[in-house]
């Protein structure tokens, strides 16, 4: 038999390969390597970096399935002992062969040639995140444009805004100056007065974008941290949110710029007005008087995190932003932080990991169970696996590769953060990627980071993708890869947008007939799946089958795992050998048979049986569209 | 034509595509990136981070040679300005095809997929490394075995030591207590009667193992870091040495232990004295009194980078140890620093870039051209970039790639640093281990790194290799590829040894008749075209081709570039398309074709004459060996 991509040597982060998968500092976990039988490994051992330096503990042969009902082609188990000595350690395994061969698997799969430790597995023993983060389906509100209450008609439209009636059309240009400054009025009212649409799509977790006052639709130029925007109802409607949210079991997430403030900020004003003044330091002022700001906008001065005024205000203590708006009145759940990737770095300064850091032990000083996550739209990864961010906003690892993998080559979408439009590349492209980006952010920080198809930030899915179908594959892979699925509202019922402001359309709460019910079903049962399987929010991830229009993986845990298979274009049958998918048998009982498997869900058509004959799983032919099937 | 190796489009750190090669801090450098004219790229992205967020800018193309003379088939050149806004800037290219394609150009190779950053190309604005330390042709020297002097006869075998004939076998099994112990005699007078032989090796830098006292013959366990060890000749030979050394124009190295002292050194001793002196936290101690030590050895107490006094007295400051041997009597010119990986690591607690930033500044405080190189047997990435070590003992990017493509299967050599022995791998998997080293350490730490072909810790190359010629091969590489050489007294001669220790057998003065002089010979030109040839010490690297026994590669540079074949085995010709081989034409003139070009060196038998034919250069036929052309 030829070797398939199943009979690769694997091991990933999860439980049926790390025990524990939280270890404490200092004590050792015990790590798991499967390999194939057909696979003429002799020797495996655990290399680790101890110190910076490499150092190797041999692995033991504790279980082997080669017997006769699995044709010989089963799985053979290695095991080791790991000491976590560094808080993040490092770790790959080095494979003998019979002929001498030298292997290494690493994150990124196995490699014959003696590569850099870039793509090593890693453990940390930092307190893990808290676990509601991994169970979480997020669901983004743009609070302008998600629902106006009754009280919304009563506001005075502010000197800088541009009014827009619900159902005008967005401007979406950059060069547009009415770009930023268009307001629909969507308040938190708004927000509570739909909850039930919300939790009917199994939502778990409320992340709404910037809440503070500031002179934009988009809030992210607070001109204070101190309050709620009275445009958005105030301290008070986001006390009832707040409760409305907690109240049907749900968690809620506020979005902090970190990076900077508006230049309309009473702190910027401040340091603008007293130039020897100890707010002076808060920000990055050069000495012509100019400063520093976001991406060139002068309208978003940027933070000095150095500066031990500003992390008291910010970030430090009890009286900072980041732990006062964790009690009530708001008593949000946690933040995701704006900007996380650029937040304390300017030039030679690099206090990031500082930062981060501090804004997670602030949050769970004040919160034990809070959850921060950095948004990061490249490579996270040096950001990720120590005691900062929890995880990123996944675009490089998750919506990169669906993206380009689903794209519509007729579609208007636009560029996001490139100088050009999203490629169309074949699985094995995006697999790779997947899988390099997976091993860049390790394993913890991967499953606690979230599965994005868009943001206020990017072009609709919907329209990057160009059908509902295509649309739902994307989903599909949202809610099975591991990773939180974010949906940002008005995904599930399919609404367009070619670039980030396009894409802040408002909900036509009015015209129920415009929705795409099917999409909104489809995301309502996959966040049912994940709720009811726990392989889908901690199970391991083994690529069973890549060709260019198929991705088949399997989701691996001891209470039962899934597979999946992701199909873009029609295709046929695919076989998978059925040993090699047998789950471990470490307790000398025999090898776990695949079973007669039945279909949990497909986003397309009737869900098809998989068939067992002759030692082979058959994943059924079929259209575009994604199936699961329990194993 | 089908695209060849010299098709890929190409870019790396030498003056050819980066000018200057060292910015100053906040200011530009010019960027330049090689396509060929068949490949159809419509455009051309610079893509770098700016406080780790990514930011694009368009590169222009400058020349286009599509003339009739190269067939049509030449090259193009793209230009783009890179802000260096951060110490260390990352860059990479995203290449545009006409049909949609978007390719990204690494400092490993072209990719298709959306890869992370790991492999990004580098530029440091941090001050360069002295220009003597990446020209330098470096021979290492352990004292007890190179040479003793007549005055070695009077000296007093001390009660630690096993005393040895110089004639004796060494005794190398790790499990023998003599190993350690048995002392030849060796000293530095020694050293200064041979310095003949050293000067015409074309060596330009003389590193000496450690020369503290320590009862040990490896002298890493140093029992004081004030003075010479007595039995090498003391404080007074050591000026001899150093003034024998600088008389000839020649540098000097010294070996420094900055991860931990032996047990016999005064501070330990003071802090074992008295648990409550101030020197009792320049090591790290444990609440029960016992200590941390180098992998397990008591006999090797690690010192703590974090206390203040240790620092004052070992890396800060005038009066530090670092910084007192750069003075008479000593003068050194710089250090090798014993064990870099760990120093300042222990579990949670990491300062090792304070470290080597320490060390790095208080010795060019002291000598602003001293040169700092951090031991670091496995991935020194993360510690070579920035203001701290200038390169490392490039072991893994170098030794290990090379040790792999021409370890004899029936060497007894045995495992360095790994549980099993160096495997045998073909030139495709030898060449990515290169590429990604090269890429991980960054240009500017690769070309200071030393290129090491064994060391005091490893089998000798000869043995490793089995024969005179493929050691020469070996050799070949070692100057010719990007990097320092350092050769370990008697590499030159074939001395042989299985392991570090063994490979420690003294100098046989006595018997030149054992002397491989064919070797020596070749050692010798190696060194003289080195030191002829910009392209081998500043010039970039090229592969051109690639097949399990042939590593072709260029060295460009604008004052002339090199063609190197090495051959482990006898193959055919090698036929490369010769317009990708010319030179650009930046400033309008016509590309520079390939002429003529003379051999320069061969290792075995007569260097033949390159071929230009039908638009092809073909390097002749022939057997295992390193021929080396001026192009």
């Amino acid at each position: 038999m030829d070797p398939h991509l199943l009979h690769e040597p694997h091991h990933d982060g999860s439980a049926l390969h790390l025990d524990p998968e939280t270890p404490a500092p200092g004590w050792p976990v015990t790590v798991r390597l499967r390999t194939w039988v057909g696979d003429p490994v002799e020797a495996v051992w655990l290399r680790t970096t101890y110190d910076a330096e490499p150092v190797y503990h041999r692995c033991a042969e504790v279980a082997r399935d080669d017997a006769e009902e699995s044709g010989g082609e089963g799985s053979v188990w290695w095991e080791g002992e790991l000491p976590v000595h560094n808080p993040v350690t490092h770790y790959r395994f080095l494979l003998a062969g019979a002929d001498g061969r030298q292997r290494w698997l690493t994150a990124a799969g196995v490699v014959e040639h003696d590569a850099p430790d870039a793509f090593d597995f890693r453990v940390s023993s930092h307190a893990p995140p808290p676990e509601w983060g991994r169970e979480a389906v997020v669901y983004q509100v743009f609070p302008d444009r998600f629902a106006r209450s009754a009280a919304a008609d009563q506001r005075e439209t502010p000197a800088w805004a541009v009014p827009a009636a619900w159902d005008d059309e967005v401007v979406f240009e950059g060069s547009d100056p009415r770009t930023p400054l268009q307001l629909f009025g969507g308040d938190l009212d708004g927000v509570v007065e739909h909850l039930d649409h919300v939790a009917a799509l199994g939502v778990s977790v409320l992340y709404t974008t910037p809440v503070f006052p500031g002179e934009s639709n988009h809030r992210y130029n607070a001109s204070t941290f101190d309050g709620v925007d009275p445009l958005l109802g105030g301290d008070d409607a986001y006390q009832r949110l707040s409760e409305a949210v907690h109240e049907r079991g749900l968690r809620l997430l506020g979005d902090l710029t970190t990076n900077h403030t508006g230049d309309t900020h009473e702190w910027f004003r401040e340091a603008l007005a007293d130039p020897e003044g100890p707010g002076r330091g808060w920000y990055c002022f050069r000495a012509d008087g100019s400063y520093e700001c976001w991406m060139g906008h002068h309208t978003l001065p940027k933070l000095d995190h150095t500066d031990p005024g500003l992390r008291a205000a910010m970030t430090e203590g009890p009286e900072s932003v980041v732990a006062r708006w964790l009690r009530p009145p708001y008593d949000v759940d946690g933040w995701r932080i704006d900007v996380a990737n650029m937040t304390g770095r300017l030039g030679a300064t690099d206090v990031a990991h500082d930062v981060a850091r501090t804004v997670r032990a602030t949050a769970q000083a004040q919160r034990p169970d809070a959850l921060v996550i950095g948004e990061h739209n490249h490579d996270a990864s040096s950001d990720l696996d120590g005691d900062g961010w929890h995880g990123t906003m996944n675009y490089s690892g998750f919506s990169w590769p669906v993206w380009s993998w689903l794209r519509d080559e007729e579609s208007p979408a636009r560029a996001f953060g490139r100088p050009l439009p999203v490629p169309r590349r074949p699985g094995p492209l995006v697999a790779r990627t997947m899988r390099e980006w997976t091993a860049r952010h390790g394993w913890r920080a991967t499953t606690w980071s979230w599965n994005i198809l868009g943001s206020h930030d990017s072009a609709r899915i919907r329209t990057l993708v160009g059908s509902p179908e295509q649309h739902r594959v994307a989903a599909g892979l949202q809610f099975t890869l591991p990773g939180v699925p974010m949906l940002f509202a008005g995904d599930e019922i399919g609404l367009e947008g070619v670039n980030g402001e396009d894409a802040r359309r408002t909900m036509p709460w009015d015209s129920p007939e415009a929705w795409d019910r099917t999409t909104m079903e489809t995301y309502a049962a996959l966040a049912r799946l994940r709720a009811e399987h726990p392989a889908l929010v901690r199970g391991g991830l083994r690529w069973a089958h890549v060709d260019d229009d198929t991705l088949v993986y399997l989701r691996e845990h001891p209470a039962g795992s899934v597979l999946v298979c992701a199909r873009r274009a029609p295709g046929g049958a695919v076989g998978l050998p059925a040993a090699a998918l047998a789950l471990p048998a470490l307790d000398g009982a025999p090898a776990r048979p695949v079973g007669d498997p039945a279909p949990l869900l497909a986003t397309e058509g009737e869900p098809a049986p998989l068939v067992v004959r002759d030692g082979w799983l058959e994943v059924p032919a079929g259209g575009a569209g994604v199936t699961v099937w329990r194993l």
